[in-house]
């Protein structure tokens, strides 16, 4: 296996590199900040020096210096980490290379354990903090408006006039509703979860958009289990669709192995596609899933991004800032053709 | 919903308690710091000054003062978060009540990903580093010998003489079998993952000690897939078993899904067992699925708890430490009596 190199025992201090470059431990530290008087070429020395020795500035003597810890928390109540996970790897994605590091805080929807959190990292002085959990239309349970620090809401819901940071739902549902049209399905059913979702409600009424006002919503749990109860119920009444649109994968599982047992075949007869594209879920359904991804590793970048520019000061508008989700074409869905085209003549209509 | 309450806006800074006790900045901190000299009565008034105002120390230049960060980083290569996750939330319940607050760094396979992360740990003088992954035989792309911080290793391998944490996968696998024989089975097989793994030949060896020397042990992917496979193979072959072990969750899924489809009632017919307790996929099995839960939350509330002890400078003994796996009962093998009974008989014939 490879390995790359990382810093090994003694570290070299500030004053080695001063004794190296033949200065005091206060002009080396003036030099290396670019602060004091000296000539340039005292600078240069020692600056030279500390590169040639592989001298790097205790990060937290330069974050008191700075004000800036160059740390960021991020909290979320999300324990199995379906969304956090993705989200997590966006962030760290857009600030590895800006030399800052994310405090993970699982805080459940535990009050008390969210303040004991929220209060460490205030210790520690991060340079901000993104909330993030497992749906949109709730609130963690601890109020970080008024902070000293910076706050993003990515995934979960901010206060009024927060910078907040969501997928769009009702594109994702109307390209899957789309492409349930593009491959020749005529008799849609958007099988969801409960309606006190807000993402529920956003979905179906996208799905209504395309498939009309009378194209049927059946709300239930986010269960396979309620995806077998569906399809039973669906094809008891009859007339039963072509084409199924589920409020996520774990459903859509469900109603795949409900027709399989049924004897109807997936996507010969009826076409289904899910809603978070969980590759575990979608990959292991019999056919593949093809599913709606809701781009959450890109959520997490641009909340790094933000969290960022607030922290150094810039400034961002606040506000919901939507972002796009993606079709990902498996095969429970049929239609050969790329789907971006089709999306493309569909949405000209 | 609830809040508690988490520090607003304006900090009260060590001036403020300064100015209000009446004594010198410098004064101040010594008699929070318990360092000093002063009378009893001054230090006393310092500090309820502190605690009236709800001071709390900056706790970066309070690490400078301690030589600690009150911070430990956790690398891990799993991406998904099925083991990681659980690590990390023990890790977290052993060190929040101690101030202390975890960098998650997700490095994949990356050793130059790898390295930027632990350098970025080493800048920010993180008090130690726990290396986790997603499986017990391998190491981390990168290597943590010899770094100035204490490292302890949680369900990834460590090197020769480090502090390593693993789940006990042959007491685990040796339980599986036991209660697989108490609930009368006798016709037992293992379903399992690839030979290639530590894990998978330590549970085999365990699960022959038990069904004999002779009892088949299939192995395959870590798939659902896999699980069919193996269930068309043994039903091709006449004398199909009663009991069936299965080396993690999803290759149970496979098994079970693939005989109600022949017909084979679980658990009349067959008792199935997983490995892994992953919720979300044992749960939503029909029926639910009886599995080894590796009890990775303890192990990693253990590997905070040495974390904490090596940062401390309190002596660890170096070496292997091996935790107990735990049966969790659902409905995929039968047997209605508690399990801890039948199994406690079993050892000790």
């Amino acid at each position: 296996m490879r390995h790359a190199d990382v810093a090994k025992a003694e570290r070299i201090r500030i004053y080695d590199v001063a004794r190296v470059a033949g200065v005091s431990v206060a002009t080396a530290s003036k030099a290396l900040n670019d602060t004091g008087r000296m000539t340039e070429a005292t600078r240069l020395r020692v600056k030279q020096t500390a590169a040639a020795l592989g001298f790097r500035p205790n990060a937290m003597a330069r974050a008191l210096t700075q004000n800036r810890s160059f740390t960021v928390g991020l909290l979320t109540n999300d324990t199995y980490g379906r969304f956090t996970l993705p989200v997590m790897a966006g962030i760290n994605e857009a600030l590895v290379d800006q030399g800052v590091s994310v405090f993970l805080c699982g805080i459940e929807d535990d009050a008390e354990l969210g303040a004991v959190h929220v209060n460490a990292m205030l210790d520690k002085q991060v340079d901000g903090i993104i909330a993030t959990g497992k749906r949109i239309d709730r609130q963690l349970p601890v109020d970080l408006s008024g902070l000293a620090v910076p706050v993003v809401y990515a995934f979960t819901q901010g206060p009024e006039g927060a910078v907040t940071l969501v997928s769009d739902d009702a594109q994702g549902a109307r390209d899957a509703t789309l492409h349930l049209t593009a491959v020749g399905r005529r008799r849609l059913v958007h099988v969801t979860g409960p309606d006190s979702f807000a993402s529920v409600r956003t979905r179906a009424g996208a799905f209504r958009e395309v498939a009309g006002d009378e194209a049927p919503v059946l709300h239930g749990a986010w269960s396979e289990a309620w995806g077998h109860e569906a399809v039973a119920r669906l094809w008891a009444e009859g007339n039963p669709p072509d084409g199924i649109f589920c409020g996520n994968d774990q459903i859509a599982r469900g109603v795949i192995d409900a027709l399989r047992e049924r004897g109807v075949s997936v996507p010969d007869a009826v076409s289904v596609i899910g809603f978070d594209n969980w590759e575990i879920v979608a990959a292991a359904t019999r056919p593949p899933l093809t599913t709606i991804d809701m781009n959450l590793k890109e959520l997490g970048r641009e909340a790094g991004r933000l969290i960022l520019e607030l922290a150094e000061g810039k400034p961002v508008e606040p506000g919901i800032r939507t972002l796009p989700c993606k079709l990902v074409m498996r095969q429970s869905c049929g239609g050969a053709t790329p789907v971006a085209d089709k999306l493309e003549v569909h949405q000209e209509v």
